[in-house]
């Protein structure tokens, strides 16, 4: 059995992984995938291969209180027995936050772990458990190589004007400053596009992550110039449950006038607001695309409208738009959100091409298009396997 | 002597005021103007006539505890000596918030007063200062006609799409909702723009009132389209000493880790943000571009890189720019402010005549820019004035 990597994407209600093979030219090819979900309430492991038939599944009873150690010995042991004792060569995390500190990806030693703990003030709500797999882990199997890709590392170029925010200056010494996240994906979007089209993938392209989270990023041949979210996650666009862009002035009006403390406003924003929160319905843009309800038409009509504004502010930033990029769920999956959003910038010159946008098409543009519009399928978790043999295995990355 | 209007802009620490004659035509030409001011410390009320010669003057020793109506008592008799006891015909007050209900400006009654008083928990800061005015001005000349001006009447026609938050739908019910500010200042740029440049002003424009306070309004044959300042005056832009837009994660990060309470984070971001708080100099912009602290130099990057990234952002809700107007205390007369966000806008085809735009000229573009640049002098007194001759001789002004 060749060598394989394991990513694990570990967050409050769920841990997501998948489990790579190692290739001789350093690739990494996926042979299966699959959750622990429903952490807190009935945990299920299940993992299933790429045709989606189930590999491995255990079910823990409800209300069991499971720290990240019992979660995943299952997924570990399956491995073992599954892979072969001596193929597992390491662990790769997605963790949010590397702060200022982290370009790229690290392998976790104390020294880096505990830098990291440090971060949780800046992502309270992930870091700690990113950072709680890892110690999972290194208890579990002491010894296996852990590596940690960061969310923040794509735009840790950005220039300092756009990381500033307007505040006195002792904040931004603690590391109160923009930072962007969803890294792991624009960076995966940005190889896909040098490889389908290096001219485009040269000049100035705006990446649209659009998922349950959603943002956007400003690549300049390849580096990331500008995005919509901050300091933290709630910045920006309009996600499934996160209100993106807010007044700070409404955060001080729902303490001063409603009473909310802040742990309060805190849920209020990361858990329902955005589109379940405008539609009062779901969270998820198939069903309120499905629906006939006008506050779902509303929440949509949102959404798209400040897709659009915000691209308005990106292209500021790039100086002009060659290209655009869809991807996530909804960018992927969702062709009445592409169209919606492409019609909003008819002044940029886009020109959607509807045959193929409903049909998912790599190049939804027309030919005459000043814009070209394209569909990415990203893969945050390949990138993470990647990285994680490329830090590993320098010398099987540099003859792949 | 002909009829007067006084106008009144009642804030914290200030009482800014000016005097206007009611000409035939219905226009309003001001005769005086003035403040009382260090409301608190040691008040003082001056009025000038339009050479800056001192008219009256009234001392209050420091730390008199007075209430609006003994601030504005000595206006009120001054007026009447130096106009005559018939002449005064109303006051015309600046207000900031009219809420959802006030589309144009209104005439105060007991019921309007009450109404507006409702709407101060969404402009704490401002709304009680410009109520306590109108309280003190009925109780000093009672009968007296007043009228109110509202900040936010101009954007009374923005798209729901646009004023929405992504928050749970209850909030919106409640007036949680994108209002806009400045509105008396673009009402008056739109006005002056259809006389200067007809064309233009039927087209697709964008206002930049940047003052200590600033804010962009994008405005399609005069009529607000969209607006960077949000549910309060905190939002968009960087400002004097306030933040403009600020991921809500940042006020939570205050809070939980510095343990500051509402209104401690209320005057941090109000009072000791914006172009004083990066730079850790001045609010001043003259202050900043005469320095040659590295501080203020990114203090102004700042301030330019959101200008212009915002442009990017209305520009994407117009559809399109045909003209970017200038104006306010830093619009009007700080070239290099304007010459460098110019510079960030090339993609849209901006081309500043910087001779032109080094001598405040009303045309700042070249011949062959894309957008025509403008600066024009704002004059919220003067909309005041206007409004208030309008509202209460109508027969006048439809003569005018």
């Amino acid at each position: 059995m060749p060598e394989a990597v394991l990513t694990l994407n570990a967050g409050s209600s769920s841990i997501k992984f998948a489990v790579y093979e190692v290739t001789a030219d350093a690739t990494a090819r996926r042979l299966s995938h699959g959750q622990i979900e429903d952490i807190g309430g009935a945990p299920h492991f299940v993992a299933t291969d790429g045709g989606g038939a189930i590999l491995a599944e255990h079910r823990w009873p409800a209300g069991a209180s499971l720290d990240h150690e019992a979660l995943l010995s299952p997924l570990l042991e399956w491995i073992t027995r599954h892979l072969g004792a001596e193929s597992l060569m390491a662990v790769g995390h997605r963790v949010v936050h590397g702060g200022e500190t982290y370009d790229r990806p690290v392998r976790l030693t104390p020294d880096v772990i505990a830098a990291l703990s440090r971060l949780t003030p800046l992502a309270p709500l992930h870091q700690p458990h990113n950072l709680a797999a890892v110690a999972a882990v290194a208890r579990l199997r002491p010894g296996l190589p852990q590596v940690a890709c960061f969310d923040t590392a794509f735009h840790h170029g950005l220039a300092p004007t756009v990381t500033r925010l307007a505040l006195p200056r002792r904040y931004a010494a603690e590391g109160v400053r923009r930072y962007g996240f969803h890294g792991l994906s624009f960076e995966y979007i940005a190889g896909r596009l040098r490889e389908q089209d290096p001219a485009l993938a040269s000049g100035r392209v705006i990446a649209a992550h659009l998922g349950n989270g959603a943002s956007l990023c400003a690549i300049h041949d390849g580096r990331s110039i500008d995005v919509t979210m901050g300091f933290t996650t709630l910045d920006g666009l309009v996600m499934g449950t996160r209100c993106g862009n807010l007044d700070p002035g409404v955060v001080l009006y729902l303490q001063q006038v409603h009473g909310l403390d802040a742990a309060a406003v805190e849920h209020l924003l990361y858990h329902d607001s955005g589109l379940l929160g405008v539609s009062g319905i779901s969270n998820d843009m198939r069903t309120l695309l499905d629906s006939d309800d006008v506050h779902a038409r509303e929440a949509i009509d949102l959404f798209v409208f400040r897709i659009a504004r915000e691209i308005g502010a990106l292209t500021s930033s790039l100086g002009g738009l060659d290209g655009l990029v869809f991807s996530a769920g909804i960018g992927e999956h969702a062709p009445p959100i592409r169209a919606a959003v492409c019609a909003r910038l008819g002044w940029l010159g886009v020109s959607c091409d509807l045959a193929a946008n409903a049909g998912n098409a790599a190049l939804i543009s027309t030919p005459d298009s000043a814009v070209q519009v394209r569909v990415i399928a990203t893969d945050e978790e390949s990138m993470i396997a990647t990285h994680t043999v490329n830090l590993l295995h320098p010398a099987l990355a540099s003859a792949g």
